[in-house]
């Protein structure tokens, strides 16, 4: 029986499996065969084999499914990528979410999506029913093509593909470049939901020190030599959770490394409107040869509608929309249109404009308040909405969040984004998020207990 | 050198990989260093290797990506899953499509979902801006769990997830309980991007016969003795391409094959609205054990909205959930919000009995157009819009499709649904894309050539 058990538990004998006859095992293993044939009996009553009539015992049950959170360490609620994006995503408006990854409502260009939807009520029945070409909608790609170009990257509307998200964008090219038990190089910190997604591929994650410039380059090429990972992940423009921007310096070495080792790199754009002067951006210093650029609207726009993108090297667009026909068939032509819309309404552009100079008020708000606290920015950013903030010294992050929630307070503990776990007293807070005063009261008292 | 491209081109070195020192590889290969090192520097010339200096000589280049086109055998391009997806997908108006799969946009509802649209515009900001809750739209999936139960599938909105389209749900399913190499049984003729899909996941497929009246309950068994699937894929409602519906003895003959081998099956129930007369559903037989169902908005309210659901045991949501999460993020919540508004739309009732009675005829008079041609269909179906006919004898569908394309008009020919390619001289008809005289004058030429 034990025996038996071993072989099922280690998917030697998966579901379905027809045993060895009971003379056969017998013979194996040396016993009687009515000894056999009460092991398998009692098997079967205990659920864990079936019997056919003349057809001999079989390994019952299903498969065990795929569950993310049962692989790799167990990890704390409060800094699980899973629980923390659960968190953000159950909607709860007497909650506030200073820890949560992009602006309330309010801030949004609410009048414009209005408008598109209006617009798209009025618009040809094709769009509203039915299917997106197998690229995306042309008019959405020609327009991407000149936003990329104005930062530097030379991406025609032929290597663009819209895909239904940014994080469905970088899951099509995991699947396109990557084999489970390959390895990926991700930022440490980054953006939580890239480890849940590795997790998602089987692949390996090793963390990259960040630096105010981007990736450490000492322990990139470090990491490189010792990994010989397929790809790195990464933000440019603003660096989710730490708001840094890449330098043109770092770029250079860090394409020149991945060039030595057959290295490709996603680069994943999408605060690109948020910046107030553009950062240097990988895809133009290579040239699409061996960066994947990709990008949404889901901060910027709307997240309610699904729209992301992929520009890539010419030669890989035909397997990348084969991959996505058949995953996903045709694409959100709707979406698409509604985006567009925003994108080329004269309102947009100034929208934006507000929404950053008031996204660097509240930074600067926002650090002014934390300071009392002993919570001090890693780093003023240029732009966008993130603080990465330290903790007073010996404060860990992960049970100052646990007391937070109880008091309705959604916080980021900085370890959710730390593949090493090193980020064990920081937060990242979102300054768009940080106007309800409630939220510095429930801080202070939740430091004061941890003090 | 042929040593090392043989290593490089069978995946055992892959780029990036550091090549034994020039000393260690001439002992090795009780060659002189010498030898070695212009071997080494040659194919760095070529571009196979690259040296770092005092690290030695790596693999260049890049891994060679996922391409479902290079994955099994090579396929005419009338018969393959990936091009036939693309032909109908590509938007050129011109085109006369009756081999396509949903119908033209004059017999959607139109103006229902104009009317959602109008309404969106005037909804609540977080709706048309936030990501949706992890689950999917509460109110949504209230009103799925209760059309369900009008099918006697028992499942409560917590055993229901949105996600962005069937595709994607049969995707999700697939990562969730399939691992590289198992086997998966789908129907022979079944929807042909489940061909593609499954070569996405690297599996198997095993097609076991369709008749009338459901897969062959003896070949069904026979595939299940014989390669141990963890999965089966099938439509029980209106079945894709031959409209056939499934039988109550049927459904309860898998269901005990099923529970037998541990097998789970997908029911894919996409045509569900089409019915005129409920089919057994597996789900209602099995009571959510061991089947999974899956719906989606594609055919008949909107295809440009990406909208789509599983219901499933209530221990594997919390797993599902997560590898939703992780790999799209939050879903469309305004997508869901439009379904919601058409199908408790009063008038979607009234038009789809509009859309059912117009198939009737639509199948009735195709059926007689096709009959001066010798092509006669392999089942009267109950309802829906296909119909899978048989060419006259000795015709082969493929030559016929190729003609006709030349001609602009896409049909969809049987071996693109067959994968023992056993349907050469079967064509899938969509009666609601037949109004066109031109396509019989077309596809008799053709056929006339054949002849």
């Amino acid at each position: 029986m034990a025996d038996v058990r071993a072989r099922i538990a280690s998917r030697a004998c998966p579901p379905g499996t027809r045993l060895p006859s009971v003379r056969a095992q017998a013979q194996a293993m040396k016993l009687s065969v009515s000894t056999v044939l009460e092991a398998y009996e009692r098997l079967s009553a205990e659920g864990v084999l079936t019997s056919r009539r003349g057809a001999g015992f079989y390994v019952a049950g299903t498969v065990a499914p795929l569950a993310l959170a049962a692989i790799g360490p167990k990890l704390d609620r409060e800094v699980d990528p899973l629980w923390v994006s659960r968190q953000s995503l159950e909607t709860d408006d007497a909650t506030l979410k200073p820890g949560c990854g992009w602006m309330p409502t309010s801030w949004m260009y609410e009048e414009g999506v209005r408008r598109a939807l209006r617009a798209a009520a009025r618009a040809d029945g094709s769009e509203l029913t039915e299917y997106g070409p197998p690229l995306g909608l042309p008019s959405l790609r020609q327009h991407l093509s000149r936003r990329l170009a104005a930062n530097g990257i030379d991406a025609p509307p032929a290597q663009i593909m819209l895909t239904d998200s940014g994080t469905q964008a970088i899951d099509l090219i995991c699947r396109f470049l990557l084999e489970p038990g390959d390895t990926v190089l991700v930022d440490d910190p980054c953006y939580f939901n890239f480890h849940a997604l590795l997790k998602a591929h089987r692949v390996t994650a090793i963390g990259v020190p960040y630096t105010p410039t981007g990736p450490d380059v000492e322990a990139f090429r470090a990491a490189l030599e010792a990994h010989r990972p397929r790809l790195y992940i990464t933000n440019s423009g603003i660096h989710n959770p730490t708001g840094a921007v890449l330098s043109p310096v770092v770029a250079h070495r860090v394409l020149k490394l991945a060039e030595g080792h057959g290295l490709t790199i996603v680069e994943d754009d999408i605060f690109a409107d948020f910046e107030s002067a553009p950062a240097p951006r990988l895809a133009a210093f290579d040239g699409l040869e061996r960066v994947i650029h990709i990008g949404s609207f889901s901060k910027s726009i709307s997240a309610s509608m699904r729209c992301g993108f992929i520009a890539a090297r010419a030669d890989w667009m035909e397997a990348l929309t084969d991959l996505k026909i058949a995953t996903t068939f045709g694409g959100g032509r709707l979406a698409a249109s509604i985006m567009l819309s925003v994108l080329t309404d004269s309102g947009y552009r100034r929208h934006m404009e507000a929404v950053r100079q008031r996204l660097a008020e509240h930074t600067a708000t926002t650090i002014a308040r934390l300071k009392p606290l002993g919570i001090t920015p890693w780093l003023v950013p240029q732009a966008g909405m993130f603080l990465w903030c330290r903790l007073p010294t010996g404060v860990e992050a992960a049970p100052v969040a646990r007391r937070c929630l109880q008091d309705g307070v959604v916080l980021a503990p900085g370890d959710a984004f730390s593949l090493s776990r090193s980020a064990g007293n920081f937060l990242r807070f979102n300054v768009a998020q940080t106007d309800d005063a409630r939220i510095f009261t429930v801080l202070s008292r939740a430091l004061a207990q941890a003090g």
